[in-house]
């Protein structure tokens, strides 16, 4: 297959791609590469990356960012850049998307586990979270017979743990991440939110 | 109690009024009264209302809203109009509460049932439910001491299935709805999710 995947130079993005890369046709899309360039806060460099892309089988999108910091801290700003980022991008991705995929390909979101968990400063990235994993279900029906439209929910990462000086071994590797995205493009799944937590 | 009800003159916001009015201090707010005046998609409305009104004992949103429609038709401004209001109205009501509410005092907030069973047309409706209900947990852990956050998710209510001209015994009576509220007031209860199907 022919895979589209956004945020390809990430540290989930490298592991999806070392994944697929033996079985299908991996282009990897971020602001400033490696295959393609595409800033997902803006709608008209979606479009135009499509342009230059023709059609794909699949696109994965590992990306998104969202403010992380205590509720009365949080600024305007702070909301207003999350749900344009990590929550529009992706909604926008999809909606960008249609016509774009063969028929029955999948679109696989990033959501993440404060979705449901919420922490002391998740408030913006929890809202965030929740939002993509709504927008993937509502999606998924609306698109039947178009795409197929799943929701990645990773716990912590191992190694974004171990970068923040904690225990490496409370979250999961990014390997074991890689293989619940390519769950969604192989399986004959639509509308799930596929939870990888600890095991 | 001194209670401030956002949405008082609506279907479920009537039906608050009346079953706590004889137990507690109503306040009223809408763009058109009854006794305030508010505007939720603007936040300096809000902080107005606060300078005029004090301190409350507990605030109960009933208002909110966001556009149902076939995805592909759905607008950049349809989703931005959507985020703007129910989603973010709701979630600058709780941080403008911040120092307005007495200690221990409730914030109801209201999602409904397309946040978790979404139906064709409910894209933007349920990714704003889902934020607003994974905000509301959010904050309940953020707040807590300061303020209890709960959010109710009602079904369909009867009344508002009735004027669409379908099957009033599908839905919740409002009259139920309002019990929802009244828990999220009394109980001890904080970081809920009240969900009112039809029962
Ligand atoms: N790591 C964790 O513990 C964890 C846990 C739960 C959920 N998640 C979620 O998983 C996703 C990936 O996380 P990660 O840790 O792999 O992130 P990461 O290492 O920071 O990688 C982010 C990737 O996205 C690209 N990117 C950033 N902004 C972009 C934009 N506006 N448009 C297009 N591409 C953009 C980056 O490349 P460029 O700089 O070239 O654009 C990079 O390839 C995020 O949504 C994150 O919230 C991560
Ligand atoms: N009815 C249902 O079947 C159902 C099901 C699930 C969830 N819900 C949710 O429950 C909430 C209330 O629904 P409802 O059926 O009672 O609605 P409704 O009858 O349309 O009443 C809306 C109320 O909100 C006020 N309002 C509207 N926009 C406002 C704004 N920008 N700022 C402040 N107040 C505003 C209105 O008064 P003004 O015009 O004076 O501002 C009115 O008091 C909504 O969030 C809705 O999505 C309803």
């Amino acid at each position: 297959m022919r895979v589209l995947i956004i945020g390809a130079t990430g540290l989930l993005g490298k592991e999806i791609v070392r994944l697929l890369s033996p079985n299908h046709q991996v282009i990897g899309a971020s602001r400033h590469g490696p295959d393609l360039s595409v800033d997902l806060t803006d709608k008209a460099s979606i479009v135009s990356m499509y342009q230059q892309l023709g059609t794909v089988d699949a696109v994965i999108c590992a990306a998104g960012a969202a403010k992380f910091a205590p509720l009365e801290s949080l600024t305007d700003e702070d909301f207003a850049f999350s749900l344009a980022n990590k929550l529009m991008g992706q909604v926008n991705l999809v909606r960008c998307s249609v016509g774009h995929v063969t028929q029955g390909g999948s679109l696989t979101l990033t959501s993440g586990i404060l979705a449901q968990h919420p922490m002391a400063g998740s408030a913006a990235v929890s809202i965030v979270n929740a939002g993509v994993e709504a927008f993937g279900r509502s999606a998924a029906l609306e698109l039947k017979g178009k795409a197929r439209v799943n929701v990645v929910s990773p716990g912590w990462v191992s190694e974004t743990l171990a970068a923040m000086g904690q225990a490496r071994s409370a979250g999961v590797p990014a390997a074991a991440v890689a293989l619940a995205y390519r769950r969604s493009l192989v399986e004959d799944i639509t509308g799930e939110v596929i939870q990888v937590a600890k095991w």
